[in-house]
């Protein structure tokens, strides 16, 4: 996959960008963004499953119940994640909802607000607030505005993260444009449409006529192979968050039942802009020199072949031999082993790209160390791991663990 | 705690203790040990709970199955894990386990094999079993003969393991003496007396007169107090082992009917014994620079304390932040947040040493970062996390994650 993700191709009807800067992130750099739907848009949200959610969740899951999933203008933050702030962060996040539905001229309610950054310092919504001004002015629907958008929401990403897909129906056109944030804190675990809490943030922008109901039932799916499918180190965030919006300005409708063979291409369309851009959150994770997709296969039932993905993706002895590209398959299979799903050891094959490395209870005949530190070697690779229990199976992506990673969060200044 | 352990006290009766240099570890170090009961010793055993165990696990767990918890002789190997080896792994076991019964005069099935060390490379059976004439004229009931073994099943170790206790009782006395081993792939989840697998290997030794029934009683509380209490990397070995052998040479009865008072002692130095060999194996874990005692308290029940516990410990954000002394709660409550267990962060406290550093759902009122710092500068420190929720506790010893362990862990030379 290519590393620079660039925007080609039509956007989505119906929608407007913006960003500007605001001094909440040290930098300096743009860290408040706007997306406004230029009607209303339909909606539907997932959230972190994380116990501790901060304000920006419970206020704009609050917000998505009132309206029935209407979202008029997305509001992000980046730079602080107004989580662990108290009842004052919570009053700083209506505050600003307040605000920006005046300067927008949509209701209070159908604001979607999000904050991303350092977890436990009061959030500075007067930045927000004083920033809108300018926001208005700056807003419009072209490739550079949907840009800075996408550029605004980072924090310690080391590149935008954009993605597009369009679907072709009657001489009209359906357009999906996504834009994402995350690097760190990356192991999203997004329940149904209700709770997120989040270093990831995405937002998915598409210009089909769809109802909010709609929306939810395709999100959760899309979400569960992409989102729900990677892991960093492990660490689920408090404000993870991802937001589907349909402006509706194409003038197609996904009627499942008038034109099951749309829905279909739609829901396809939506896999594939989540899965690129699940893909280059990985890719672009702390410290990462080795993206690693685990293909978990023959496992029992969906379910377990993640918890087999899940365990390795989250073993640091695993994750330091990836690193240096060392074909240690004894940490896989221990790894597999204690990940809670039964299985019989002499059943399990496991590959690393072709080159055979286990069967039948122990390292493959035909392993050689050599050719399986090539494939290792690679940035990209897939490691095929066949449990020989039944048919289900899974796509994990992962990626090593580096001393970079631990200088880039062990960074402590005082 | 002190970091070097050294030997005082006398040793329990009943056991003879020796290692040699087998050439099985490439440094040349002492890798064959072995412990002697000189009658035959009453034996308790837990094993790994992962799915993919070693040969010497199936195999001495055969044994204690065949012979009721009898063992005459522990045979231990380091520099080999004899894992993912298959039947050969399993033959070649059992050929040591018939060349040491032959070698030190009991039954097969008394012997209870261990190996420690690189996982799926052929088991070097042949080297093990011509070291045992040398051994058998190795062995003593001598300091220096236990230190000889307690050095033997080192690998990544940098320091022996060992621990005494005592109870006098009627003016005899009852000693236990254990030693240990593991710095890397630790965290042990040992099973009801039935299964480990594991790079930690613990022998516990003991004069007092038990049965095998009296001490499957005891080893587990003591264990889930300390080996089943602490994590490294959050990765469960193939091969953990706790063995628990009596020789019954005090002649102390451990009756509970009889002498209720003398199993409670007991009980005590056992777990003694063991919390202070498990802080021991955190301590010297690999890169380890801090040692953490998480104390959560306030919970609901004590299994989810623990697993409140676990996710702090196996959070990389925060085992990073806790390399360089960043007392970033954020990080902590946020995995406390994703544990998997309920709790309203409202009611949460948190303490780094006496500093109050979370309360009311944000940052203390009274909060001094740089006094938690100074706090987090020390090598061993405790955080408390009061969950507000009810009575029950655990205390949880884990430890930083450092460039040091990774660099240890990626080490590849090919």
């Amino acid at each position: 996959m290519e590393r620079e993700m660039t925007m080609t191709g039509a956007l989505p009807g119906g929608f407007e960008w913006g960003a500007v800067k605001a001094g909440i992130k040290a930098s300096g750099n743009l860290d408040v963004a706007v997306a406004r739907a230029t009607g209303v848009a339909q909606a539907a949200a997932m959230y972190t499953t994380n116990q501790v959610v901060a304000a920006p969740v419970t206020v704009g899951r609050r917000h998505m119940t009132t309206t029935g999933g209407r979202v008029g203008v997305v509001l992000v933050n980046a730079g602080n994640a107004n989580c662990a702030t108290g009842q004052a962060g919570i009053d700083g996040c209506e505050k600003t909802c307040v605000a920006a539905a005046e300067t927008f001229g949509c209701i209070f309610d159908e604001v979607f607000p999000s904050s991303t950054g350092i977890i436990g310092v009061p959030f500075p919504g007067e930045k927000v607030i004083a920033a809108l001004p300018k926001l208005k002015e700056e807003i419009g629907s072209t490739a550079e505005h949907a840009e800075t958008f996408a550029k605004a929401i980072m924090t310690t990403d080391t590149r935008m993260k954009v993605a597009r897909a369009s679907v072709a129906v009657d001489g009209k056109e359906v357009r999906i444009f996504g834009a994402a944030k995350g690097a760190g804190m990356i192991h999203p675990r997004l329940g149904a449409p209700v709770a997120p809490h989040a270093t990831m943030l995405v937002y998915l922008f598409t210009d089909i006529d769809a109802t909010s109901a709609e929306l939810r039932e395709l999100l959760p799916a899309a979400a569960e192979r992409s989102f729900n499918s990677i892991s960093i180190d492990g660490d689920t965030s408090t404000n993870d968050t991802v937001l589907l919006l349909a402006s509706g300005a194409s003038g197609v409708k996904l009627d499942a039942k008038a034109t099951p063979q749309l829905r279909e291409s739609f829901a396809h369309a939506l896999d594939l802009v989540c899965r690129k851009l699940a893909y280059a959150i990985v890719d672009d994770g702390e410290g990462v020199t080795h993206v690693v997709t685990l293909h978990i296969t023959g496992a029992r039932n969906e379910r377990e072949a993640k918890q087999i993905a899940k365990s390795i993706a989250h073993s640091p002895l695993v994750k330091t031999a990836w690193s240096s590209a060392d074909p240690n398959w004894g940490r896989l299979m221990a790894a597999a082993g204690y990940s809670g799903v039964e299985f019989d050891p002499a059943r399990v094959t496991v590959r690393i790209g072709a080159e055979p490395v286990y069967e039948a209870g122990m390292r493959a005949e035909k392993f050689d160390e050599l050719r399986a530190h090539e494939v290792m070697k690679q940035r990209d690779y897939t490691i095929t791991m066949d449990m020989g229990q039944g048919k289900a199976e899974c796509l994990f992506v992962t990626c090593d663990m580096t001393e970079e990673y631990v200088r880039i969060n062990a960074d402590y200044s005082t």
